[in-house]
């Protein structure tokens, strides 16, 4: 017995293992609350939406000094087998109806887990706590009334404040007209969607459950778009595209570019992008088999340049210093205002802050996927896509960077580039004695020579740094970048173009077009160029953090979850690091962006983090141009042991590097 | 000198008489403000808006125990004078550059006084505070820099914040969409125009001024548009058309039943409305000679049905008990949602809250413009349209009720009715003696008879109230609305349709169809039974409150405006009341949302008001049948002297009018 007089019950919950006593006649729901265990309700007791399931574990629990037994809960009544009736389960009870008649083990089952988590696939195995924006509510509203001259909005908002204890909501105006209909179709009961606790996004009518979230990466040439249950954090499906902007121009400073010489361009481009995501938006819920209806939140992410024009704000401060950012905080939208039509009417939408003009919402999204900064060790992460965005740093210190690395990596300004795509060569391997090159193509999975072995069409980013590092491995090509004479005047693989000699690495048989694919001269020196670029930025950060080692290395983004590390290393695109701490995590800022979708909390995070991230400007810093130059050569200038010789061809890539630095 | 060790002066501010001691050396803006007295600013004392100008009395106040004059003031300085070269004016000084250095008498112009007022023409001659929703505020921006990340809209809520005390504002994105633009243009100095302190609606590049506001009152029939200058309060235009859902129904039951009967009703109905509001807004906008970018908030008045079809909500809860409101508070939106783009992107509108489902924010703006609420005596305002709504109280109680007065008033049902327009005969007199009747119509100065009097294309409400009155009063009809035998078979006005009379009130040669305009035994029925429902309306509201005589009565809306005092009293259209205390007040309900256009604070006041109003739910009282019946004779069976005869008739009457009443 309690001070109070009532009886006391012992109640164990498993799997928390939370415990203590409750006053007997308490339903589960309740005792569970009291205890500090969260059950899922959305029809707040009611019997209705089953969310609050849990069984009773049956014996002697002598660790608890207690006896838990079916027969400690109250007897099942008319709501409660109504409901099984319905949704036939062994042995299950509903939290709201059961009522404490002596002690308890209670087993909760995940799915009536409140505040879900799920574990995000990846090298960090980081858990996503699951407190979407939104949540769903049923509520039984009193019918009008002939002397009752409130409207059918406040007599709702009077039920959610009885039922729910919410004041002060707000109801958009799309939602509003439906309101009287569903109230009508419900029998004066509905379910509400609503958003932060303050705005009603959607009534439907009766109990009815399912809401649905979009988060999407627009990088500079590929959408991405990930469809979650915002309730139990599952990925429903995943839709990409072309970022139809590309006909604009290849790269960032083109678009920008293009929105300043074409006085609709920012426009243009906008509604360019629009369309393509709500196409997206649709294709996913079409893959999910839900109605864009459904959708009710989203996040976006993407570098600078697409963040404002996604927003409709033209770019054009963008194109030059100070890169002054139109808005950095985050951005709180309805989808609607910002032009996404497939999806409920008053869905909402967030962007993520950017860190600065350079370095964009996307690289915030990194940042929260991989969280270096929830990290004793020192990470290096690189995402690499048309600009190289960076990040380095620990628990006590975060630097970010972007280095225009240009679209070499990209397959672009290469010869036979080409985007990865079924037909591209993405792996390459050179016999160090014969120079007998091998290769692999996207959507095959033999080398070439096999029998079954795909013909390429072309040689994409992956590809090429796979090439250039054999053919530096093989001595085809020197530390410097140039074709070995020796090697040039007797290999069977080199082709001469006037006094310009180019490695064939498919030969006419081996290709669609019947023309060989080859790695120029000027191949190789693109790569250079975009690997230096990236290098230098990297460099610049270590000195900024003080350190000459990285304890891991993160490649994100399409190319870098495509390349193979122990090239990567070899060329010096990243710092020498051990290669089993260099790992691919995919998308990392579409990652980030589904975490935002997920958990609310991270949004707020996100803000702080923007502040604290220290942004480097590396192409104002005084020593970038040495950077630069010095990583210009294989693997890096710093890392080759000088001779004589290797000390006049360097000062002589100097000479060149600088004339190329200059129409970079 | 005061307790600081500052020299003090001593100033008076005229008119407002304030005075106090200030110390020597503060502006004149920050020393009147120290002594309560507010003067205009936009520029925040850059010397920029020339908002603060104030004047010198010079000379010995004995009084006062000063002498002022204006070298008791610092020199003019090089902004100021740049000032006043390109706003010359004899006298003035700006009041944030003039510094206080010996005791003054200021003069604060009407103009440079903040919080002005504007006297509301009318009866009442109510005095609105002209505070709106909307400010102006000047503000000058750091540049952006190449190492400060934050973005535009950062660093404009840094200078608002430092600038003006203020933070948390919000900004629409179609307005940050031309941030940038507007910072480049001004060169980093902006106006913001903003909302309840809260959210930046518009940024214009520089210094710049101008803010309007649009007041419409969307009645059943016409629709009236007032533009005004939302900082001086000033009326700048006024328009009005007809409301286009006429075409859909005349009468409201007949729109909502168009809603019921065809599946986008509402809708058609919605954008009819919303096509005609853009284009008043227009309108007004170019009588005023505005660009309609300038136009940033919005009030927006009419009766329940008008406010649900205009929000986009179906009305069909409306067309039947309980008559169940969608919403019954105030709605705050984007006028863009709304459906209004006739004005700034992100400009506001608010629609005033509704008293009940029968009882709309018309009536709402008619106790807000008549305020009842704050006399003493007890008045009643009628505010006759196709419903009456009706007003009854005092400052201790209000009760508001709707009477289904049908459309009679407004000429239709009749057989020679028509709206007010140009033709439509608006005054009668019938001589007593001759019984033969003048008319005047609408826009002509002269009666019939005289030369140049227009010929009559019909007749219209206020017409067919005198007509009806006038027949009374010479007899032609008794008080139950019967034509009297006698006259009828002698007089030669009377024409007989087989065995029914009629009265011809203009004959074939003064009407434009060249057939005579008459008054039948059905449109004085039709007149009986809107003016008992009127009147029985009024008596139960009276019965309620406990009065039996009102102290002033108000007639609204544009028949109220036309209607003869003595003829509506006559007829018993209106209670026995002293015809100097019955006023006609125009258009009250678009002078209601004007005022709510002009001052914030009395958009809360109508919150509190919609609650404290009583609704009588007049159809439902068990004595309305009784009171209608009563209603039904001239001027009202209550004050007619029965005898046997009239009492055999008034049962007659009785008989006849619940007949109709059932068909009503």
């Amino acid at each position: 017995m309690n001070t109070a007089g009532e009886l006391v019950c012992h109640l164990v919950f498993a799997p928390s293992g939370r415990q203590g006593a409750v006053a007997e006649g308490l339903t589960l729901l309740d005792a569970a609350r009291s205890l500090g265990v969260e059950l899922e309700s959305i029809c707040g007791g009611r019997q209705t939406c089953g969310k609050c399931q849990v069984s009773v574990e049956e014996g002697d629990f002598a660790k608890h000094a207690l006896q838990s037994k079916t027969s400690h809960l109250s007897a099942v009544e008319a709501r409660e087998q109504a409901y099984w009736k319905r949704h036939p389960a062994h042995g299950r009870r509903l939290a709201c109806a059961a009522r404490v008649c002596g002690d308890l083990v209670i087993c909760v089952p995940p799915e009536s887990q409140a505040h879900k988590q799920i574990i995000a696939k990846g090298v960090s195995d980081r858990v996503i706590d699951i407190r979407p924006t939104v949540r769903q509510l049923y509520v039984e509203c009193e019918p009008a009334q002939l002397d009752d001259r409130q409207g059918d909005w406040e007599r709702l908002q009077s039920a959610l404040r009885q039922q729910w204890g919410l004041s002060g909501l707000t109801i958009d105006l799309r939602t509003l007209r439906t309101l009287q209909d569903a109230l009508r179709q419900g029998n004066h009961a509905v379910s509400v969607t609503l958003w932060q606790d303050t705005e009603i996004l959607r009534v439907q009518p009766g109990y009815a459950e399912g809401a649905y979230g979009i988060a999407i990466d627009v990088g500079s040439t590929t959408l991405a778009a990930y469809l979650c249950d915002l309730r139990t954090g599952q990925q429903l499906a995943t839709s990409a595209a072309m970022n139809p902007q590309v006909r604009f121009g290849e790269d960032l400073m083109s678009r920008v570019s293009y929105a300043m010489t074409h006085s609709d361009g920012a426009a243009r481009m906008h509604r360019a992008i629009l369309g393509a995501l709500n196409d997206l938006c649709r294709e996913c819920a079409s893959a999910a088999n839900l109605d864009p209806d459904g959708i009710v939140d989203f996040v976006l992410v993407g570098n600078s340049v697409m963040h404002h024009i996604m927003l409709g704000i033209d770019p054009v401060e963008l194109g030059g210093a100070p890169f002054a950012l139109a808005v950095s905080g985050p951005v709180d939208l309805k989808a609607r205002d910002f032009g996404i039509t497939a999806a409920a009417q008053a869905a909402r939408l967030h962007v993520l802050p950017c860190i600065a003009g350079q370095n964009g919402a996307d690289n915030m999204a990194v940042l929260l996927a991989e969280a270096p900064h929830e990290q004793d060790r020192t990470i290096l992460v690189v995402d690499i896509g048309t600009n190289a965005e960076i990040l380095l740093g620990n628990r006590n210190r975060i630097l970010a960077a972007s280095s225009p690395t240009g679209p070499a990596f990209e397959g672009a300004q290469i010869q036979h580039g080409q985007r990865a795509a079924p037909g591209a060569i993405e792996r390459v391997r050179i016999e160090p004695g014969t120079v007998e090159p091998t290769f692999k193509v996207i959507g095959s999975d033999h080398w070439s020579g096999h029998s079954d072995a795909a013909p390429a069409t072309g040689i994409c980013g992956s590809g090429i740094i796979e090439a250039v590092a054999e053919l530096y491995l093989s001595g085809v090509i020197d530390a410097f970048g140039k074709f070995n004479d020796d090697v040039a005047h007797s290999c069977p693989r080199i082709r001469w173009q006037g006094r310009t000699p180019e490695f064939v690495i498919a030969e006419a048989h081996q290709t669609t077009t019947g023309a060989p694919i080859v790695i120029t001269q000027n191949d190789v020196r693109a790569i250079q160029l975009a690997k230096a670029a990236l290098f230098a930025g990297i460099r610049l950060l270590m000195n900024r953090l003080g350190v000459s080692f990285i304890d891991e290395i993160r490649l994100a983004g399409a190319f870098g979850n495509f390349i193979s590390p122990r090239h990567a290393i070899t060329l010096g695109l990243i710092p020498e690091c051990d290669p089993a701490r260099v790992v691919s995590v995919g998308n990392a800022a579409g990652q980030g962006a589904r975490m935002a979708l997920l958990n609310r909390e991270l949004r707020g995070a996100a803000v702080l983090l923007a502040q604290q991230v220290e942004y480097v400007s590396i192409a104002v810093e005084p020593s970038f141009q040495e950077e630069f130059v010095s990583a210009m050569s294989f693997p890096n200038a710093g890392s080759v042991t000088r001779s004589p010789r290797r000390e006049r061809r360097r000062r002589l890539a100097v000479t060149v590097a600088n004339t190329e630095l200059e129409t970079l």
